[in-house]
Formats: C-alpha cells, structure tokens, sequence
C-alpha cells in the first residue's frame, strides 16, 4: 500500500482533572512519533471553537459528556468527532485508549466511517421576539443540543406545556415535565422517564413526559423535520428550559420553545465493527441478564 | 367548476353483521343518486382480490378491522382505502357516516390527500426454506401485514427470541414475547405492551417486549429499511407468530421470522383537516383527563 | 327512633376563595336551621389548631388539598374529617355538596365509619442532630405529612439517595428523585412516577424512584413499622425534601431523612356506600375506557 | 454448649437431574458423618406428601422452582423449607452448597429464624359448584399456591376479567391477562409485567395487568384478608387459569376464579443476616447498575 496521506487531527482535553491531563501526555507521546499524523492542534485550556483548516478529525479525550461539549462547539462547522473513553465505555465515545492505540492504523488507512447525528435548534420566544439565556433580545440563533431538550420546574411544581408539531396540536402536558430527545439523547434521560431507544441515525425526535399527570399520555416518536412547539400555560412555576442537562433558559408563563431539527448533524468517526446494539449490551447490562424468573 | 370527472369506487361492506349490511343499503341509495359517481364493484358476500380497472378508491364500511383486512387482501395490488366507521372513532378509520355523506363532494372534487403508511411482510424460515402457515414449501412470498408481527406461546410459556436488524445482534428477548410493530400498530398491541407511539407515516419499525425476563431491556426504535430477524432459540414451547391479531403461524425450535418492509404501502385518504393526533385524543382520552394530582 | 345527641361539628373554610366562601355560607344557612347540630367553631380566616373539647368531626370545605392541610394541622389530635368538595370528586374529599345536604340524617343518626389513614413523621438530621426547615436546631418533632414525602432537586440535578428500611441497606437510588408515600398518596405523585396504587387503609409505604438511573429499580411496597432512612450521597446539588407537595426542606451533602409511621393516623369520615374503589374509577376514567385495540 | 437435641431433618431431592443426584450424595456424606442430625426420610423418587412426625425441617435441594413445588406439596401440614440453590442464587433458595456445610453449626443451635410467606388458595366457580382441574365437581379444596395466579389466552386472544375485592368492586380488565400474585410472586411474573415488588413477608397481594387495554390501570396492592373475584365476561376465548406457573385450569365464559389468603404459610428457614434486599442486589442486578446517563 502506498503511504497514505498523514492524517489531520486536532485532540481536545479541555477537561482539567488529572485523568485526561495523563491521556493527554500519553497521546502526545504517540502521535509525535509518528510519520503519518500531522497534530494541527490541541486544545488543552481554552476551547477551540473553530478547527483548522484541512482539519480530518477531533480526537475528544474523555466521555460521551465531553463529546456532546465539542459537537455543541463547533457549532455549524462540525468536524468528525472519535471519542476516546477514559471512564466506562460510553455510547458516544466508544472506544477505549487501548483501543485507539491499537486501531490506529485503520484510521491513518480512513477505514472508517462517518456517521452523522440528528442534532437540534430551540429558540426561545417571550412576546413577539426571541430572547438569550438572559432573557435579552437578540435569541435569534438558539441554542445547539444533540441530546434533550427538557422542560422542567425549579421550585419543583407541576407545569403544564402545550405541544404542537408541525403546527399541529398534540396535547397539553400536566407533570414534573417534558423531554424532547433525539436518538442520541434516547439512551439519557428519556430512557430513564420511561422513553423508548432509537438507533442513533435514526431522523426522529421522541417526546416523552416526566411524572405526566395524564395516564393515558405515552412518548411519541415523530418526524425530525418539523417545528416543536413547547407553550407553557397556566401552571409554569419556576420552568426552566435545559439542553444537553448543560444550558438552562428560565422561563415565564407564555414563553414559548421552537425545537427544530439543526442544519448540521453531528458527525462521529466509527471504527470497523462499531455496533450500537453492542453498546447498549454493554451499557444497559443486556447481555448478563438476571435471571430473576424461576 | 366545470363537472369533474365522476369518482370511480368500489365498496367493501364484506363483514355480515346487520350494522354493515345496513349502513350499506344506506351508502348505495346515497351513491346511486348521484351522477358524479360510478359504483365500479361492491364486495358484500365475497372478497374482492383485485379491484376493477381504474378504481379510484375503496369506501370501506366497519372499523378499524375491516381497513386491515381490505389492505392485507389488496397485497401488492393496493387501492387508496376511505374508512366509514360505525362504531366508535378509529385510528384508521376517521370519518363516520355522517360525515362521509356530508363531506362527498370534497371527494368529488379530489380535495382529498393520500397518505402511505408502512406496511410488512414477514416470511418463516425453516430450516433451509421458507414455509406455508401449515409448515409446508412454498412460503416466499410469506405473509403481508399493516400493524404488527407478535411472537407468543399458546402454552403460556416464557419464550426466547434472538432478534439481529439488518445482520447485525441486538440482543434475546426472554418473556411472555415479542412484538414488531409499524407506525399503524403502535397504537394497538405495542402501545398496551408499553410502547410508544410512532406517527402515522414515519418509515420506521418498533420492537416491544411482552413481560420481558431482563429488566433493562426497552423499546426500541429502528428504521424501516432494514430486515429484522427473530429467531426462536432453546425456550420454545407453543411458540406462534400473529400477524396483526389475525394470522397465526405455529412455530418450532429453530425457526426463524424474517420481517422487512413490505414493497407496497397502505394508502389512506384522507380528508383535509384530518389529524392524527386528534384521532389520538379522542381515542386515548388525552382530552378530558382526569385531574387525580392535588 | 329517640332523638339523637345533637352532633358537635366544626367547619373549616379557610381557603379565601370566592367558591369556599360561597358554600359556607350555604353550609352555615343549612346548619342554623337544624336543631340537631352543634356547630362549634368556624375556621374562616384563621387556621383553627385545636379542635373545640367534645368535637365529633371536623367538616371540610375544599378539595383534597384541604384535608391534606387539615390533617396536618391537628397534629397528634386528630379529629375525624369530612370533606365537601367543591371541584372535581377527590380521593379524600368524596362528597358532592349537594349529597352532604341530602344525606345528613345519615351523619345525625351516626350512621357512618370512621377509617383511619397512615401518615409519617420525616426528621431530618445534619451532623448529629435533628434540624428545622431553616436548617436550625430542634427538628426533633419533625414534619408530618400524608401523601408522600419527594426528595428531588431543585437545581434541576440528578441526585443520589441511599435508603434503608429497618437498618437492611436496599439500594442506592440515582436520578432524579425518590418518593415515599401512603396508600393514601399512592394516587398522587407515586402513579406519575410509574407506582402502584395502595388501597387506602393498608399499613404500607411504597418507595418509588423518579426517572431513575439504573433501569432495573422498581417500586417497592414494605411494612410500615420501619425507619425508612434516606441518606443523601455525592450527588446532591440542589436536593430538597418536600412533605405532601408543600412544606420544603432545602438539603445539604451528607444530610439523612428518617421516615416512620405517624403515631396517629388521619381518621375520614365515610357514609354507607363509600368505595375507594368507586373514586378511582371516576378519577382515573376506569369506567369509559377507550377502545383502542382492534 | 450442652449438647443439642439433634436436628431432625428431611431432604428433598426429587427432581431427577444430575445435579441434584449428585448434591443429594454430597449432602448424604455429610449428614451420615455427623452425630447430632437425624435423617428421617429423603426423597428421591416420589414426593413425600407429609413430613414424618417431628421433622424440624425439609432440606431442599434445587432452585426457587423446587421450594414452590414443595411448599404445594406439603399443603395444609407445611414444613419448615431451607432452600440449598444448585444454579444462581434465588430469591426463596438463598443457600449456595457450601454455607450450607460451612453454616450447618448454626442450623444444629437453632440459630435461625423461620419466616412464614403468604400462599393463596384459589377454587373455580362453574356455573354453581366448584370444579376440578378437569372441570369435574369436587373442587371444594381448589388450588394452592405460593407465586401467583395469571388469567391468560391459550388462544393469544384478549379477555376480559372484572375483578371484584371483599364483594366491591374494582374494575374490568380488557387486555391479554391479569395477574394476582403474593410478596413472594412479585419478584416473579409480576414483576416483568410492571407490577412492584413486595417485601416478602407482607399480607397483601397485588394485582397486574399484562398488556391492559385501559391505560389508565395500574397494578393495585390490597390486603390479604379479602376474596379476590375474578369473573370472565364477555372476551374468554382460550381463557386459562395458570398457578405458579404449573398448574393449568382450562376455562370458559361466566367461570370465575375466588382467590383468597391460604390458611397455611410457607415457612422458611432464615440463617443470621439473610436479607430479602441483598437477595434483589444480586438477582435484579442493582448493584453493579450501568452508567448510562451522562
């Protein structure tokens, strides 16, 4: 095989604990004694909210938490995300620094793929205009996420939030809140108020209510291109609007939400052999199975 | 307006039940005074397999059922449905009678719209060839179905599946069984599994277990595109395959199911302003709920 | 039949709505015109914490909240409640007005039951002593309450709660929240949550997790003649106990809630006829369940 | 110590699989080699309907399958059972082979405690007599049982059952069965079905739904002293009354099932520090719970 072209990466470790400070220095390490990787750049203190031209790649040191962190950055100039776990295998950063010592080879030969991810906007409107996280004008651009949006209150009071898709009403929710996930965000707080898994490629969102006064209301799976809108009712004591469990928007009774799906995905670099499904096994503890049944 | 083009239908008022047969006559004094239509067939004793050259659609008197049945009996033939419900509101279903005579002239002037919805087909595999309902050769063409494949043991055993989509392990499902069910569907067996509820026309399958044995297994949602495979592994006894509550395959250790999307999709015609999730309202009871929180 | 002892009432009225006032006027019209009552106290403005010597049974005007509130009033000197309820049918307060009026004779000749409720005393306890809702020495006496005691977040955080009952370690409970509630609140918060309903007069607590964490946790139902002891672990940013929706008590790190039976139980008059089970299915729409399935 | 009276044991060994035969000879050697036990009968073959006159206990080899079947076994005249699990630990058989040699000391000073376990009894009403498993008269007796009782479809159709609790009633059940189950039982099918778990030494049952109609049902928790009604209505076809997962009672429409508190317990032998939570850690898999939020 001819030598390929070296490879063009950034590695973000912007996380300061000690754990992805050591990674850090034993990547460097690696990479510097290689012919066939050019390191454009390393964000280490500060985030690094553009990549250099000709940039191939981000090698995220960290967690599916620091993955979410470089996608929501980039903003809408994505660059192909290969996450490195430090902790537990994650479902986003999915292999493990072993791993991708050991598999190296198969990316300087770009035998990967990428996939793209559903990511979304929301956009907050008080009155007649969309406002920022302070409540200034000036929200026109929103907010980026690729896990959930949720809905919920601070003072821990029942809300009530009136959806439409497509402006379409659906229903008006009473509870603890709501949640509009994506697939990628399916497996995180969905999963736990009772939401169904998409497969991450999926383009869907799925609206799941937490602690819903109603019975009979179920989590809906709807299209990703069409406009979520969120209206808070009478009941909205203390609502909070957070993305990514990260950005909190407080809001005041009338504000509205518009979830749309975003123009960019978020793009992640799979290896050969990469299976969601295996994740889930190894995450949500499919494969040893109690056997709890007689 | 100049005078449209006169509507082309057939009738499916096959069901014998005196609600039918009556609201039958009903609908053919109503049609044979009218000069913008031509009855082409009615099926009221036997079914109509194929449908008359040129039929625009198919007015379909019963319920949710009886929409079904007329699209697993078009196969690959299919001919846009119109549901006249009798009973109660379905989801399939929408317009009553009233309505129907009400709205004609809408259908008159095609101010309708015809929506697709995801239908299956499923084959059982055994041992190195496909099989018939009775176990016999000769099952290529398999089985056709618009709300859901669902594997149970007519013994009340526990079962187990191996579920693979598109090559590739999910996981084995112990318990009382299995369902995959389409967009249409979620709203039936799925939705009483725990399930959610998928949008009408989203090409995507849902997988539903039934009392699973494993705790941390979900639903979970995957595109439509793609074959699913449930094989049936050691935990077997009384193992069936139920296509949309109706047609049931006996099965045996070893057999294995191969669900893909059917080639051909159910239309709908649809009415304008009709919508799903006031179907899902007024079915579900989302309206009036019940304020049991304090 | 001899002319009954007259019956010693008190009438609670302190919620300031112009609906509260209304009824009792009309309660106060109706009873000064009957020989056989006493009406000894009025609580209008005012809580009304001791009930007058020789009281029979304390009748509430209000919904649900306003037994709640009155339950919590009388402390250690219960009187037996009867609720009015002025909105929709409620689980304590399962009198229409015009069935109190109706069917006082019953109340006159004692010809009803008198069933006790299960509530619990929360202490919370920081360092080595029991502390107050500021945080202040003297917690001793603690909170009583009768539907549920919720310990969430109001930073909107996941937190991390270590329950023992009797001393036994259960688990270690991640997500969003934990809740302990009575039979009696088993119909509020608890069903949001996903857990079971208690009949109402059983000597249990039922410990549901909100949004849990780890997928395999599930409502647990355990004698009431047990500490119940949460203790709040790493995670605890923003935690916060609240008693029956109302009294909040801010958390720190390290801090331990200790649930147990209340000494008295909460004592509701029932006329002839009463079923729990009757509310539940007017509450819960049991009754006109919609016919989904096909 | 004075020399204790020595323990007079039993041993059940009857199910015919190697890995009993060979535990059985095991546990043989050992008993034969000791001076302060006496073996009063095994049973290998056949089953062993009553314990010879002053048994202490019934040693069972086997897993939480062979408790159930001896506790059925001993009917009226129970046995105290200590459960020696040959496979992974079980809820009701929590010995493992060796504690059951290295603790045997503890067994010989009584040093264990016996905890009784709610059975239930349920007779088939046909018409106006009990019936038999075969529906042949005589069922006076009915059936007893230490799980659960499930009301499912031999034919994988939904039925119908109205439940009636103390002569009240509590509602009508549409959907593919229902589930009445002890403490015991709610670890078991209950519990894959949705239903919460029991502390196993409560008196009460609950009562599940699988795959109900009606989405606002709920599992419901009741007391024990109370006769269950299970009547089948209009929707029975393949109606099957199932206890314990063994004993199967053909039905037909109008029968109806009466469950009630059996007048025996199922006692079972607890060494210091057994723990029914410890036993959920490892069966349920809550210790080592995957961390899948981020």
């Amino acid at each position: 095989m001819p030598p390929a072209d070296p490879l063009r990466l950034v590695v973000l470790a912007r996380d300061g604990s000690d754990r992805v400070r050591s990674a850090w220095r034993e990547v460097n390490r690696f990479l510097q004694d290689r012919a066939d990787v050019e390191l454009l750049a390393a964000a280490l203190d500060d985030d690094l909210h553009v990549a250099p031209q000709g940039t191939e790649m981000a090698v995220v040191l960290g967690g599916d938490g620091a993955i979410l962190r470089a996608c929501r950055m980039f903003g809408t100039k994505q660059v192909p995300l290969l996450g490195v776990n430090l902790g537990r295998l994650g479902f986003l950063a999915d292999l493990a620094p072993d791993e991708f010592f050991d598999r190296f080879d198969e990316l300087i030969e770009r035998r990967y793929e990428i996939r793209e991810h559903l990511m979304f906007r929301v956009r907050l409107r008080r009155g007649g205009e969309y406002v920022d996280v302070d409540g200034a004008p000036g929200g026109n651009e929103g907010f980026l996420g690729l896990n959930e949006l949720a809905v919920t209150s601070r003072t821990l009071h029942m809300i009530e939030v009136r959806l439409e898709i497509g402006g379409v009403p659906v229903t008006t929710y009473n509870g603890d809140g709501l949640i509009v996930s994506t697939p990628v965000g399916s497996t995180a707080h969905n999963l736990s108020a009772g939401g169904p898994i998409l497969r991450q490629d999926l383009r869907a969102f799925v609206v799941t209510p937490i602690c819903p006064h109603t019975l009979t209301v179920r989590p809906l799976v709807d299209v990703a291109d069409a406009t979520y809108t969120l209206a808070l009712q009478n009941e909205c004591d203390g609502a909070t609007a957070t993305i990514d469990g990260r950005t909190r928007l407080p809001m005041t009774c009338g504000d509205v939400l518009e979830l749309t799906a975003a123009e960019v995905t978020c793009p992640l670099v799979k290896l050969p052999g990469a299976s969601f499904y295996a994740a889930l096994h190894n995450k949500l503890g499919w494969g040893g199975q109690p056997r709890y049944r007689r």
